[in-house]
């Protein structure tokens, strides 16, 4: 930690900032500036770093407080350098092959979840996505089929010999989810509900864990500490867009986060195209871009008959839309050295 | 709603969609331009606008779905003309006296609350805050003494016959916090777990919903609008920042919102200048410009000894600080015809 | 400036640090952490530390460049204690008086900018704004009366002894506008015309110089010092809202810049409600909020029939408004120790 | 255009619209709801449709008014369907080629830039950036050789057959800029400086035309306009990174924006993931990106040695690495179609 007093700060005043860190059990190097001094903390290893940074924030004298060290540790690329590869019953996230995972925003009806998952599996994707519980900005929306919807992506997946991956929201779901589940996906606006964090940290299946709409890298793997630290290694992250002023596409699709993350953490990475950007006809050009930036999967909303979707119909590519698509991801990850 | 369909759409196309609308009940006006046709619809007043709207946009001739009414009902302006004024056992929100919050950001300990609760309440606070169950970023900072919190928040606010106003994050414990405090307060990263929505809707107790530090004016109401719909009508709106480029400031104060909000809604708005702007030095100016602004409310984190405190120490005033800008506040609050 | 090396960085690497550090001039204190080693460099006074930190965060081994002093020297308050008060022809812009400036967004017209300019300094303007030459975002849109327009103006301004107020943009009309106005305009999308600034910096009238719409203090401050530096310390700064997610409100008024330059710079600062939110209901409270926060001036856009205007007649407000508020804001003048 | 009446408006206040509009020369139709009125104006083919809406938006009782057509025409992808190809001395920008630009921030020596535009153009690059006039944050900062910078780049580019883009800030220096180089480049910054615009519009090169940092889509084809109406079709528009709330990188790189403006314009799309990232290490990751989205080009930093650039030296690449990752994008440029 280093601590940056203000200009013209009293001995006193700094004697007051190193007995406060000596206190908390810091070493201590000053460097005294013609115009401001400098303090350098090291050790403390088992100190909440966090609050004692909070702390010294609170002087009046204290310019700024500067961490040197990650606060997290477990996600951190230091603490694994090999790459996490997540086997999800047997089909791997974070290796050599790209994940695909498809499927419909919201389960509707068996006959529209069979059609689209028979459809996505041939085109080569092996995880179905799809809500049972939905998170709606409005309370009039329709909220999902809830466990009836569980089953029917458990009963399309398993005939087409596919993953489920599915939101949960409710800390009191979370057993149900992840008993008819593959992978426990965090939603956007859930990223910091840190209850639910903690439940899906104890559960026994993967989690994919979606970016906040606004939340910066650092606290985004914060939240995946949480679920670490309750004992889930097992943590897909998902790039699915941040809010800006731009407002033509949903949202800002943030590729740099792919190689950004590379070089921070030892977990895979996905993208969300579809919320993303918002805008079905973009849909296809982000994959390709997504795959060439280095991401471990890409993830997107398929729909029959996206004109009669009960939600994000406007972002949801056709059957033969996606389709015609894969092959050209499949080009473009050859390209970078993957496959499909 | 209006649909505006692309350039050049065919007559099958318009007819489509049309067709589509009369189904769900709309009565259709078609306006033909030269380039393109802009149909309106109305009428139809049971049905799920957002849903029919997203599945109008699905199509690929659409260019854009425009909503002319507003997606919430009960918390409008329209839907209840006179303003609320929020009954906290006795003491208003919403009335003519502006309602000071104030406390630690987090109980710490008894000897802490019964300091600050004095000082404050002395100084012209009715309300006492104070976090016993806390959101932290990170995994490893302290989360709050849970219940013995709620109990010292208690004792402190009936000494000096306070009101209590803290957090409630988990669905489980809302019954919890109900029973031992006066406003459950949703948190900016909870504005959108809509399962706590619906509990507190069914407290019954008022609810501050802080603004999601991401959230649009419109999915702010809509939240509060869940919590309505779940029968609790007793909903205060407090803005706290949203998170813009400038890092200066934790987040920018969006003062705006005051007069934005007393034009699309009937609910109290409170103001919240310490998380506002993250710096002790800008919390008093902007609670005179809060209440100049014509908030409800003004909500600050006060700390005997914030060099001390275990979160939120930079942005917490000292007891002689709050005691010293109140008069001002004061001041102000009258010469825009309001009190204390 | 502070250096942070990567952990595990070599001795010689660390050695490549310090040498390049000392051959700029630098002296050097070094922190060997047991993580990694923090190198402090002090002195160089004639140095540009922005270019040498740029070079030392290109190196592979290095985490973080972190600069201590301020970047800029003549706006600072540490540069010059007192507050700068501007002599603009007897009327002063910084002291205890709250300077009004009120008018047109465009002068369309000899008559229209007389009317105002009789109504909005019979309601306690004493400066006249008003667009001679208009920055368009469509090459289609009026870009004002250019030579004209300055001279109705002045002709305005002399009949009711106010001052002009008026937007410059190009480099060759620096001359003529300073001639014939006693305030020049750098608008927001202007800030960073670094020729412009330069130029207006060999002016003799004062500079309001507004801030780009995605500026942060430092880059607006960083602006005024390129004045500064060429001879012009007479430099006003107009806050007049960022652009954010918020799409409700034009802009979003950032209010808390008045307390954070009070902390930062001697020169004065005014707010622009008018383009902070881009609506007339808005204007009347975050008039008030301007001045309860501490903010030297306001000016407001006025025109004596909005639905008319030229440009920006949603955020204009009558003159009848205008008379109607101005009374409001003497009281929250009064209350905050300030008159009108 | 489409105007929406507040609920409520009254007979005759939808008269005053429907008059205003028809003395503009529109043609109206009107759909009255249960709750409000729609008015839908079209025709009125030579008005400046921008000035009328401010003037219907300023009316008390219009809730919204909506643009149905674009603002802007030149640009559009309406007004010429096939994808225009710049031709720059035999060079294309545009056609199946993938356009590689790559050399210094700044032209600090003629050995510097000899030696950068010998290995990029070995490495694939036909044109060679670089800049002899620098906009800086800071007045301290070095501001560019000027005209002896041109001279540099001029002779490295004929030497390796290469064309030259380098940025013009000042209209006064526009004719000697043009003169010789072979694109003119508008910065960042300057994307609305509009009399730079309108002179870079009256140049007999083309113009490269970089996103502001906060600039929406529609914004940046605006200022395209400007450059199309004054005489000069040769624009290439070039993302680099927009503002957001995450500081890790230096701006979000939005890559959205190729497919987003090939649908809405004819004009070549450029990337700069130098700034658009402001870190060497992901710069490789995001040109291949770039190409696998459909970008016409890239343009990337390159020094002989970044530790001692005089800007921008962390975003910088080697000659090495630039050698190292063009025939990874040749490859994704064939995955696609395209080539280098």
């Amino acid at each position: 930690m280093i601590i940056i007093m203000k200009a013209g700060s009293s001995p006193d005043q700094v004697k007051t900032i190193t007995d406060h860190l000596e206190g908390l059990g810091y070493i201590i190097h000053k460097s005294e500036g013609v115009e401001r001094t400098i303090i350098g903390a090291v050790g403390a290893p088992n100190l909440d770093k966090t609050e004692a940074a909070e702390q010294l924030r609170a002087y009046d004298w204290v310019e700024e407080v500067i961490f040197v060290s990650r606060p997290y540790k477990f996600v951190a690329k230091e603490y694994k350098p090999e790459r996490t590869v997540i086997d999800v019953r047997g089909i791997k996230i974070g290796g050599t092959a790209v994940a695909v995972m498809a499927g419909p925003c919201t389960v509707e009806s068996e006959e529209q979840v069979m059609k689209t998952a028979e459809a996505v599996s041939r085109a080569g994707a092996r995880f179905l996505r799809g809500g049972a519980y939905k998170p709606s900005t409005s309370p009039y929306s329709f909220h999902g089929l809830g466990e009836p919807g569980l089953d029917i992506l458990q009963t399309a997946a398993s005939q087409f010999d596919m993953r489920v991956v599915t939101e949960v929201m409710d800390v009191r779901k979370v057993e149900i989810v992840a008993a008819k589940s593959d992978v426990l996906q965090i939603g956007t606006r859930n990223m910091q509900n840190y209850d639910l964090l903690r439940e899906v940290g104890q559960a026994k299946v993967p989690v994919m864990l979606k970016r906040g709409m606004s939340a910066k890298y650092e606290e985004w793997l914060l939240a995946a500490e949480y679920i670490a630290t309750h004992g889930n290694p097992n943590i897909i992250l998902c790039e699915r867009g941040i809010r800006t002023f731009e407002t033509y596409t949903r949202n800002t699709l943030d590729l740099a986060a792919v190689p950004v993350l590379r070089g921070l953490t030892h977990l895979p990475v996905v993208i969300d195209p579809s919320h993303g950007t918002g805008r079905r006809e973009l849909v296809g050009p982000m994959c390709l871009a997504a795959v060439a930036a280095g991401a471990d999967g890409i993830m997107v909303e398929v729909h029959p008959n996206p004109d009669h979707a009960v939600k994000d119909g406007a972002q949801s590519v056709t059957l033969e839309q996606f389709a015609s698509f894969t092959p050209q991801v499949a080009a473009v990850a050859r390209a970078v050295g993957r496959s499909l």
